[in-house]
């Protein structure tokens, strides 16, 4: 029940940021609205098709789209105040990350994948959305690029719930909180302490075809 | 049968429109029937991976990709005067776009999946196609840009299929007939008359990362 | 057992290929790595997704992404070394890439798919992780650009494979060692003389919507 509230935060917050990037590239009302929808429940439509689950289950219910459509729609309409507001979207994102993250891999393992598996699912479903957002509107993957730590956490958090649900007998509630509490914690203390990871050293290479 | 017929047009009409992009961005004889060819099919095999139809019917049979192959060596070669034809094109790409969002709607249907999946997934049947042609080009995906109606119009064609294919009890032909000229005729009367979604009020907003 | 270890070869010099994108990209050091492994394993992947093979046997199993992001490593303290053992780097590309076509087709023989879709599976396996490579580095897709020959070889392999493991009644193998013999050699020949594909005749076109 609280796990259903977070993901529909997460869709919800996700949707935003992606709303967000098409009123700056001067998308109209359908192309803010796609781009919303697609960050928001584009992360849970890879990890459906990965994992064989047809149709998808963000589209063959319609709760998550609609509530990705209406958050766009909102920012449609409202888009400089959600802009003032970027430090405290920053903390849901958090949140909607760890959740999608730990979700993800729970849903591998009800799958029967491997541990291995369900880590990477995990993590795709916390970092899809965003890259079919920035691939959709021609930009690099801000997921690639310097920043703040968004990926590790993400893959230490899935990395819990897929290792703690098939290789020990505890319940898997138990390591969806931890598992968020890591991704969510690692997040936010990565923002406060400006924890950043090295590119690689100078000098430059060329671009090997 | 004519369904038959009218969706071998938009694969070419399709495939048309991705090698006119090729040629213009300066690839070569490969680069130009590859885009043509994912224009044309891309839409198609979009909607089978999303539904489990593996694999795709439109690489498992060679008419599709075929046609869509030989339409782009004909742009390829000829392709000022496929420029010179750009009006009466976008009537055979409404055509095209209306067929593919029923055609699509109807297999959804068939698969069994609710009538909110069936609708979106007419309409990335029709959408889906452009939509890789416009990001293997590195370029913003039109869908998404200020320009003519386009995606609503395939949404609602979709939509009656879906809705009529589901919960009524008439033959499925009448929905399809039905939706394609709702697709269609908006489309056209859309183009006809300057139809546009607006864009987001001003003042800008910065981008959320 | 060389097929292993030619694959393996594959994956790894893929891999360099995305990862040292990812150097001159900027990227951070998990931006390489997710680069190189997604070059590496991507083709693979894509082939599993459209073939209905779920979790894709490269996620599933961890070698294939370990060796990609273990090189992903090296080349991120290494890259200068490996910008100057281009020339290596191709033979080596070329194998990958015959391997690539010829397996990808052979999994897709084995699914019970048509020779026509087994061959364009072939095709996907070698070019998908490249493709993916690029437009995760927002740029245009090598494969579609004026080069030397990569794709056709890639088909004709993937073709010879295809058409031996389902028409006649050879063992498969007989048709993995030609088929990857045709892509490799084709495309190293490729390289030595020069051979090109032309690109459209002029005058231009403009953007067909």
């Amino acid at each position: 029940m609280l796990q259903e509230i977070l993901n529909d935060v997460g869709i919800a917050v996700f949707a935003a940021s992606g709303a967000l990037l098409g009123v700056r590239k001067d998308f109209d009302l359908w192309g803010i609205v796609t781009v919303g929808a697609l960050t928001g429940v584009g992360g849970g439509i890879l990890r459906d098709v990965v994992l064989g689950i047809t149709p998808p289950t963000s589209i063959q219910n319609w709760p998550p789209i609609v509530i990705a459509a209406v958050t766009s729609l909102v920012v449609f309409f409202f888009h400089p105040t959600f802009a003032l507001l970027r430090r405290s979207v920053l903390i849901f994102d958090a949140v909607g990350m760890g959740v999608f993250a730990t979700s993800g891999a729970a849903i591998a393992v009800d799958q029967g994948v491997s541990a291995f598996a369900a880590t990477l699912v995990g993590l795709l479903t916390a970092v899809g959305g965003g890259i079919l957002r920035d691939v959709m509107a021609n930009e690099i993957p801000l997921l690639l690029q310097p920043a703040d730590l968004y990926a590790v956490p993400a893959l230490l958090g899935a990395a819990v719930v897929a290792v703690g649900g098939i290789h020990t007998s505890a319940p898997i509630w138990v390591w969806l909180v931890t598992g968020t509490i890591v991704a969510t914690g690692l997040r936010i203390a990565g923002l406060a302490f400006g924890w950043r990871l090295p590119t690689a050293p100078r000098p430059r290479a060329r671009r090997q075809s």
